[in-house]
């Protein structure tokens, strides 16, 4: 593209606690968009790194949408080396590379004085058995299983004390983001009967599936359509055995892919032990989210819609009981590169950095 | 809209077996569409009936994209009454009509001798609870209570012979439809363990929600979005109760708008009681709908997509079990404007007249 | 909906400078978007108006998706009443509101000491022939002549100093910003040979065309469609005419409605009375907009689109030259609620009250 | 995917007029389908073609869409050959090759005795000037010269009786079959003032930019945008030019890419000589297009739309005349893959072959 930036701040070269590696990827992008308007880096843009190899280039030569008038148009993306982030005083390192890529860096990083937010699957899960999808090439080496031991899963709903300590954040997976959060307050209360099985399924919006052109992330697969993909082998099913302490057989999880850019909708069907009200269903929600700014409940019988929360940082949840009380629908929404990723990581560098949690996610 | 036909051909206001009274909607466009072109009425176009108080309309002045080269272009919708369908020697006649105008009226068609289908929910449940819903005004009547005993509920794949002499076939909702068809073997076969629950997750494009401007068929609400609706209050769960045998604890049915002019996906989500095999259950599918032209299995494993099925006539079956034989996600997907509307009706249609079941829906 | 506010703000109720009348709209959503956002208001809430005889009803209640956790959820739309705007101190009023409605407020406004800024059509054209096709009802009375001489059409990048001091600021239309805005500089240079006629060929999101469910925004006509609308009978042809001092016969004008939710694409052809060389136009355009904030022009040869300008306050401008310099293809590119409606009213308001002209619109 | 055919009728491994080579993009899936359908040629599948080495294939494996009851799932792709063409007893080969393929192809074919449909554009122009931005590797040999001369120009509305008779048909771009059905009869009607330019805004569904996944393709890049490409340099300009007998500085064509899975809109722009009247207008074109069963035109005033011509064949035409008879706008649409594809070629076909041009096209 051929932006010509109106202005050049060489201020935006200056030192920087955060850099980005991988920016030019979906997550990647909204991150820098997030951390370029972060109140509390004005004037110290991030650190933007490409491949070791790759010639510095223009960061809105790569994302058009970015430029703006504070001469975001002269940023560039340079070429990954930990003596430049040592040079520019890089605190956090947010890895938005593919899992392989932050199994092998991680441990280096590390070693560096860095603490790591990664966005990839690579630390996300604790079982082997629930890893085991991955086939990480390290997997059971001495190294791995010692950062694994470290890696905090990055909701700060769920981990947030643990999260403002960490050296390494694991941000977690996008549907299963939308699903824990609106399973765990009913799963932790015990309320729900697990042996009569929890089904999620969820629909997402294209750009989850990234940014290589595929078959099917073409417009002509995609627009029109919708469909199934993964059932019984999605990579996000082990952050939902681990995080809400079930079993395989008590879940099924079944994402779609939905013909839009980007939002999530998950439809989760609980049956409970005994029959329940709906004002006090309500109540527990909002009780264990009181101390969460982006979680927000709906009231009882009110669904939310992918609408509201795309844009957004937000995680929507709503419910409908039916009227024996016993069988529950939640429904959950967010936006996949928010709340879903970029948003979320965010949240969590806040903490990490003793900021206010919603800092720049306004 | 101002076409101007080319060739108007007399023959085409002569005699004609069926008439369509509706024909302004989505599913009466559809069969007016159908008719047209069925190799049976070739040269003796459907009669077309409006409002008995309205003036005569060009069809084409309604749906644009109708017209061709036949002389189409100078059909006429003409006002409704039964003499008109008398002179014409109007066999059977298709309801396209709200549900409360089909109560209304098909006592008076039978009177008249007409065979009718009726695409409303008018007539398609035999238990007063599950019609509740609709709060038909006539409700309990001795008339109504001695129709709905002669209804046949419009599904060739499960009541063909019965439909072969009915003279009011019910055609199925459209979700009941794509539900149904995908879980009756399977129930028939007393595999599925229904005391933990079937779920029914369905997700239908916007021509479902109507022809009427409405907040929710608004282009901003529907597009870039997706919303759950009518939880625990579908009218079609009443269908998928008496079709299936279940009781109303046993099933959980959810409908979402999809950001899609037209099609239905249905996934459901089945516990079995005994562990099952891929190709047993492929095999069981295969058996069950040997005689049906309309529905396509999917091998084990394969997930049919709303593309695939759209602009048909067939509903598709796929399946995924996972490994423990005990949990069954199948994915059904139909048109639902043809297999879930009027596509359903020319089948009726072809078997109350004798045809072969498939005529016109190639 | 069912949003439950979490925190309520008393300060939200306090003195504002601003308020807003017709919020339900899309445009008038944005601008509660932006203000409530607007870095010199925070912790005053602007006035939200409705009828003089509505019942107040919650913001979020009309538009959830403006929840968020700093109060908004408790905020009110109040009946309007010039006593409210009094009592609040509003100084600046935004009418965003149907043209008619703001024909009749405007006058009782300024009578009020208010200063206005209206979204409307009502006050944008000082010809008598180019409002003709508005059939305003007070046309050429002495009060509406007056006020039209004190209207100020509100375009920053031309009419910047005048909207400084301007009590009534005509914010203009979407499609005429995105046409004025790419064809201004070529015209005022006179490097068109207007002779030749000028071809504007516009295409709008469905946002657009409103809030109301009509046939044209029903889903189903606006998905998977395009279509041309109002030929030589658009309302913003007069905008085109006045601001480029064209005549009629020297343009040719043709919105059509793509199915997007928002954002404007202009394409546009101009013959050249001499050959002109690339980097001549480039730098044309760049001197004539080097103090405008919003607007930002491509490098010769490369085109805007759509995408990289919705959701800003920016107006995208690039151009294509022929081999033969003498034919030229501009497109534009905008979000027709923001730089087309919200954002050039934002930018209105910060240049009526002193601010910065880009502040709150980051 | 998993289709499993229900029968295998062995008949359609007979003989067989017709074969397609390069079945696998959207070009070729349409062929199949719509040669499938033709009533001449029941029971006689076309030979379907994929590369000299490639491996047999089945159709429906590659398109499940096309799967139905009639034994369509047991038909193969089988590798090209020569010898394969003489033994099915061919006599038409339909290439959906891209344009250097076909520049080889063709010559052997018309040795080996076979009539040939070109989808490319390897033999549409018959200036060197207007081929050269397609850079044949053969162009100015004595051989590519020879065949050049008898290639006709597949429009059947312009050269009906020499496709009746020719060896070589060079189906027509997609984007110039609606801009030359639209323009033709006012520019050779001599009523066109040249001088002053025609400009020729066409807008494409994605279906346009082929099967291969790119980043143009990418939902991502197409939905929720619109985008202008090759402004001054797309290859269908010398078909505008050769076929309406304009020289380059009389015409501006800019090409869109439209968030749609298939349908062209052109909004074409003419300036008169003389004033005109609308009827005179429709007098002409229904004169010009009396014997064209695929145009269809629409009366004064009334614009066709997208959505009328998709899934037809139809080519619809309707203007809108300025008050002063002098500017008029000129709307065509229609379905990129049929009247703008496969749906000409097999017009074609049937003019070759001595059939009802409509035959299959209904």
């Amino acid at each position: 593209m051929g932006f010509a930036p109106k202005t050049l701040s060489s201020e935006l070269c200056a030192l920087s606690p955060v850099a980005i590696l991988g920016v030019s990827g979906y997550a990647g992008m909204e991150l820098a968009r997030l951390l370029l308007r972060h109140p509390r880096f004005s004037g110290t843009a991030p650190v933007f790194l490409g491949r070791p190899d790759s010639a510095p280039e223009r960061l809105t030569a790569l994302h058009p949408q970015l430029l703006d008038n504070n001469g975001a148009g002269s940023l560039q993306i340079e070429p990954f080396s930990w003596d430049l982030l040592r040079d520019r005083g890089v605190q956090v390192l947010f890895l938005a590379t593919p899992h392989e890529q932050s199994r092998e860096l991680v441990p280096h990083a590390l070693d560096h004085g860095l603490r790591v937010i990664d966005l990839s699957g690579a630390w996300r899960l604790e079982q082997p058995a629930n890893r085991a999808v991955y086939k990480f090439s390290d997997e059971g080496s001495s190294v791995a299983t010692a950062i694994q031991t470290q890696a905090i899963y990055g909701m700060p709903e769920l981990h947030r004390d643990a999260i403002r300590h960490a050296l390494l954040v694991a941000n977690p997976g996008c549907y299963a983001t939308s699903i824990i959060l609106a399973l765990k307050p009913l799963v932790s209360a015990g309320w729900v009967d697990t042996t009569r099985g929890i089904v999620c399924d969820s629909k997402s919006g294209v750009s989850g599936a990234g940014k290589a052109p595929t078959a099917k992330t073409h417009f002509m697969h995609a627009a029109d359509n919708l469909s199934a993909y993964n059932v019984f082998a999605h990579r996000h099913t082990g952050e939902l055995l681990e995080q809400l302490s079930l079993s395989p057989d008590q879940i099924v999880f079944t994402p779609h892919l939905l013909p839009i850019p980007r939002g999530i909708l998950s439809t989760l069907y609980v049956w409970f032990r005994e029959p329940q009200q709906p004002a006090t269903i309500e109540s527990l929600y909002r009780r264990f989210f009181a101390e969460s700014p982006f979680v927000r409940i709906f009231a009882a019988g009110h669904l939310p819609q992918i609408q509201y929360s795309v844009h957004t940082n937000f995680c929507d949840i709503g419910f409908q009981l039916s009227a024996d009380g016993l069988r529950c629908v939640i429904v959950s929404c967010l936006d996949n590169l928010l709340k879903g990723a970029a948003g979320q990581a965010v949240q969590n560098l806040n903490l990490m950095l003793g900021f206010q949690e919603s800092e720049g996610l306004a």
